[in-house]
């Protein structure tokens, strides 16, 4: 077993909390992936001596240091120096690295500085690593022991190419770990503690199995999402332990595919938005949307993804009352009747924003997002959802136990998900369209737990 | 000066990157304004020994160690006991906590397992921090040597109250450390680079006045947004120094107020939605928002605030030019003779949308967000808008160098923008809506870089 990786993410407007670091959880799931362990992370400031003594202790213990954060020109940007000082180097020019700034900067018309000229400097030894999307390279600098210190800039547009397309490649050639394969089924409408449970013994026989690989399971909420995530390392360094973790993978994914059911929406990077449009592509189907509650966060969703112009033709928010007749054309009546929050209402919506769209699917939410609106009869949270198409209307109604952002956010993923299921011939007449538990579930932990996860 | 505080926390989820810590970053924020220096910020994971190890190690070196994580009832739940081990004392149960948790879940009609009652056992002499949002409490121990480590739950909506209520007030009682006055001003509409440089020397002077003050001025970008956060500490613990330091950083809001100007929508917690809202109410107007690629998000972003249903009339996405014409009556001549990303449309859809809701004012946003869809003579990234109000249409065109979602959410406050300084009476005839660089800055970073940050 070789030592591990350390992640070090450095300025001072960390410990201040003006960012939040999202670079060192982009960059663990990748090491994961790469087959390297990720053993801590630190967060430091600016401070010279500080940063240098943090540097040669993970140097000390870890077999490679990644660090993001302070290449740019300004004085209180000091990775570079303090990486040459615990590394026990000088700082030298690279004289291509330099033209290319000095080129860059005439190009634009601006005045080429001292300080700019810093960010071509780099530890004496070190290979660059060049940053075609932004002004500071990185660098990989060598410790006399043979560890590595690995440096990026910290904005995630420029770290994350930079990791994928320069550092990643030389740290798999020179280390040669066994990468993992990683696998992660995406869902909406089912709990975590639901989808925990129908996954309960799938790796059981599992490990051991193909050659001794090593089978792991985790899972991850973000809200309303839950992914189930497999992880195989092969055994060895063979293709047939190569091949036989792949195996593995994909039997693990089809039983868990099973198990899940149609909560499963998406594989790896795939969206729920781009499920939805490729749903609506597939079936050459386009989708009219009428919200209330959710607030046009439906179709913000769907217009996530590109190319959603050609499966979407209209939103309607129609926040007020007067909106739903005059625009919607929901009759007096209905919202005399049964008001706004009602499957009358969510039905006249749907069905009336279709033909206004002249579309294929019409839906509709309209809900109390809070956290004022509520009754004893309609608390906080009632949503009403309704799906109209060629043969007829369904409707759909849940109670969210969630604050308003999470209301507008669990409703525009319901609404959408009317959508998808019918596309995909998931919601059999009679049955539920999510999982009952996602709708219902309380624990005694009160309000900060409630709800699905 | 006393020593620091370390945040440590806890979870192999985190090394895997599963989830994004976000408690670390907003308990800095509140040590900064509480008066405590945190000096490093570590993620570790679940295991035993190295925890225990990284637990010694913080509370030798810092006054005040905060842990978040782990410590709930699973068997992966280790931070109470590595806590007791550092400290060097056993874990006793509590007798109210745990019969409080007892009945928690004979409420819930549960079987109470011995899992759950981990839940009671502390540190023993540690001070129990109660949890109101959640089963898991808090703990605050104390080492030999006069340290402290205070644990917390992980999820954010426990931790948050926990810290609130009651770990900060014993902080800030037994170590009665200085605290600063923050202020934010939260800007829309201005370039970082050009808040910088508005700003330069406004603390000239300033430090050393009023009983020499500890005075700091630092920057935050929260894409489309940018903050300014005015620090002052007092130079003692009289009443005369905490008068004075308000005095002082009074004096700093105003002339930050001065040089900013309307770019300023908020101050601390006020958001640029919330703005909006607060503008309509007190001007009594109703809005009516038309949309095409910004997608809902304009009316998504006016909605997260509470209330605004009083104030928002009508939300509609047309994403296609043929709903454009049938529902917003935008003329076909227009489309055909200047196309859906016109300055013609946007006037209509405006027009259009207004006297569709018979609202007082209309807003529209017409654009391309990309990756398709541009020209060379409207590129990816051109967006027009316009302002409907009783006496007539005003326009505003825009060339954002962003990519899709970006350019969505600029398109999405822009356009709520043309509203709020309308009401405001900040836009001028004549007068571009937008400070002038913030459309159309480009560094010869490329485009990682380009673009108002």
């Amino acid at each position: 077993m070789t030592r591990g990786v350390e992640i070090i993410t450095i300025g001072d407007e960390l410990l201040r909390g003006e960012v939040v670091d999202t670079n060192s959880s982009w960059l663990a799931a990748r090491l994961l992936a790469l087959g390297l362990r990720l053993e801590r992370v630190t967060s430091v400031g600016d401070d010279f001596e500080p940063l240098v003594e943090r540097l040669r202790e993970a140097a000390a213990r870890s077999e490679v240091v990644l660090t993001t954060g302070g290449l740019g020109p300004t004085d209180d940007d000091r990775t570079t120096a303090a990486v040459a000082r615990a590394v026990g180097v000088e700082l030298e020019p690279d004289g291509a690295v330099l033209e290319g700034l000095r080129q860059r900067w005439a190009r634009a018309g601006w005045t080429f500085t001292k300080n700019n000229e810093k960010q071509a400097f780099f530890p004496k030894g070190a290979t660059i690593l060049e940053n075609d999307h932004g002004t500071a390279p990185g660098f990989l600098a060598r410790t006399a022991s043979g560890s590595r210190i690995a440096s990026m800039p910290g904005i995630p547009a420029e770290m994350k190419p930079m990791w994928e397309e320069k550092l990643a490649p030389i740290l798999a050639r020179e280390l040669a770990p066994l990468p993992a394969l990683v696998r992660s089924l995406n869902l909406f409408g089912l709990g975590e503690s639901q989808m925990d449970a129908l996954l309960v013994g799938l790796l059981d026989g599992a490990r051991g199995s193909e050659g001794a690989c090593e089978v792991t399971l985790h899972t991850k909420t973000t809200f309303p999402e839950n992914r189930a995530i497999l992880v195989v390392r092969p055994a060895d360094r063979t293709d047939a332990a190569r091949e036989g973790a792949a195996r593995l993978l994909a039997a693990l994914e089809a039983e868990a595919r099973v198990r899940l059911g149609r909560s499963v929406f998406g594989a790896d990077d795939e969206t729920f938005s781009g499920a939805v449009v490729r749903a609506l592509r597939t079936r050459r189907a386009r989708l009219a949307i009428a919200e209330s509650c959710s607030g046009g966060l439906a179709a913000d969703l769907l217009t996530q993804t590109p190319g959603s112009s050609d499966v979407f033709e209209l939103g309607l928010v129609c926040y007020a009352n007067r909106m739903k007749e005059a625009v919607l054309n929901v009759p007096a009546e209905v919202l005399e009747r049964h008001g706004a929050v009602s499957r009358e209402c969510a039905e006249a919506m749907a069905r009336n924003v279709r033909a206004l769209a002249d579309a294929d699917l019409g839906v509709s939410v309209t809900g109390i997002a809070g956290p004022g609106g509520g009754s004893d009869e309609k608390p906080v949270g009632t949503v009403h959802f309704a799906l109209a198409t060629a043969s007829g209307v369904r409707h759909l109604a849940r109670s969210f136990p969630f604050e308003r952002q999470r209301v507008k956010l669990a409703s525009a993923y319901t609404a959408l998900a009317l959508a998808l299921r019918h596309l995909e011939d998931k919601w059999p007449e009679g049955e539920d369209l999510l999982e009952g538990r996602w709708a219902v579930r309380r624990d005694p932990a009160g309000a900060g737990r409630g709800g699905p996860r």
